[in-house]
């Protein structure tokens, strides 16, 4: 795909209840390739709120608008249960899907690919509060970072969008933009705290989180 | 500050030319925050688009309607170059910063710190392309992913924000919420290069970004 950087055409979904970072870490990885332009698309353009209502991120183009891209990614937040039989929807995610060179999702993204049925058979990712929900789609889930199957490229919860996003750049771009592009963001992450995979949280704030996964996932 | 989770007042500056993962990202963790308000305010409300033009965020609202929070956050961004003069936006940070318990910058925001007056003879850090210029401000350049400084709390280039979110959010309420958060968001990063600082990349990709840093930083 290197010889592909220049007149990349990517597109990531917006829709009402959305989790900002889902689109926003992607976005601003992808946005900073050579040549390439990224468009917000939803059902109709206008401004769409993150489900605490508290921030309206702007779709600049319908879905009837877009019906070409390399790239699509597919952010999660509450608002995919509403979207998991909306056809328009789902009808654009299969449609661009068979034009991308790769659709990814993050978060709980990967239900709308499901619901879209792109996932029977294959290995699949999500938020970890909601991996055991990807088998009602035919699909396998997997327990890591980033997830990989044929052209689909799935992150984990939230923030796993940024690292998802500097591998996509790497496959599209070649190393050394992605390797430029980390630096230019200052991606050298350091957490406060050694908690943010089930593998690593201490039980209880698993539980807590479970417990109101309906404030945090 | 333990005390104070509840009803917490945060505000997240929204200019023209934004760098949008600079607000997006601690907005993504301290919105979680039980009983925390985040609002975007600018010199207007309405819709700011960042510096590639390609995302717009919505401020939803005005100075003169925010007189009074908690903490607010400066994010970066090129549009903070025309702001260094621009009397309201000083005006807005002198002002919100005799009331907060925190005052935030992520990236270039503390340069809108220094131009206030705000950085004098205080340690301070930004985009590690823009280290230098703080000393215009009188503070001391700092390159560390979070630097403190009295209630100033600084954070280095563009995701640098998430990392500083977190350590606020343990400040506001108390380390079990800021874990909660924390894997709420699945914030167990895994960057696919070892280059997020100029500690660690390689020296020809500091200098392809030094080189294009008018796209990269």
């Amino acid at each position: 795909m290197r010889d592909h950087p220049h007149g990349m055409d990517i597109a990531i979904l917006i829709f009402d209840k959305i989790t900002a970072l889902d689109a926003v870490g992607p976005y601003e990885v992808l946005s900073r390739l050579p040549g390439a332009t990224v468009t917000f698309v939803a059902a109709e353009p206008g401004q769409y709120r993150t489900e605490n209502g508290m921030l309206a991120l702007t779709a600049d183009r319908a879905f009837a608008e877009m019906p070409r891209q390399d790239v699509i990614v597919v952010p999660g937040g509450f608002g995919t249960r509403a979207l998991l039989r909306d056809e328009p929807t789902l009808n654009w995610i299969r449609e661009a899907n068979h034009r991308t060179m790769v659709t990814a999702s993050v978060c709980t993204g990967s239900l709308l690919l499901g619901a879209a049925g792109l996932l029977h058979g294959r290995k699949a990712t999500t938020h970890w509060l909601l991996l055991d929900k990807l088998r009602e789609f035919g699909a396998e889930p997997v327990s890591e970072r980033i997830v990989e199957d044929g052209k689909l490229l799935m992150a984990a919860g939230v923030s796993a969008g940024i690292d998802m996003a500097l591998a996509l750049a790497a496959r599209l771009a070649g190393q050394q933009v992605a390797e430029a592009i980390q630096l230019g963001i200052e991606y050298d992450p350091q957490p406060p705290f050694k908690c943010g995979s089930t593998k690593t949280a201490r039980p209880e704030i698993v539980e807590l989180v479970r417990a109101r996964s309906d404030q945090f996932a």
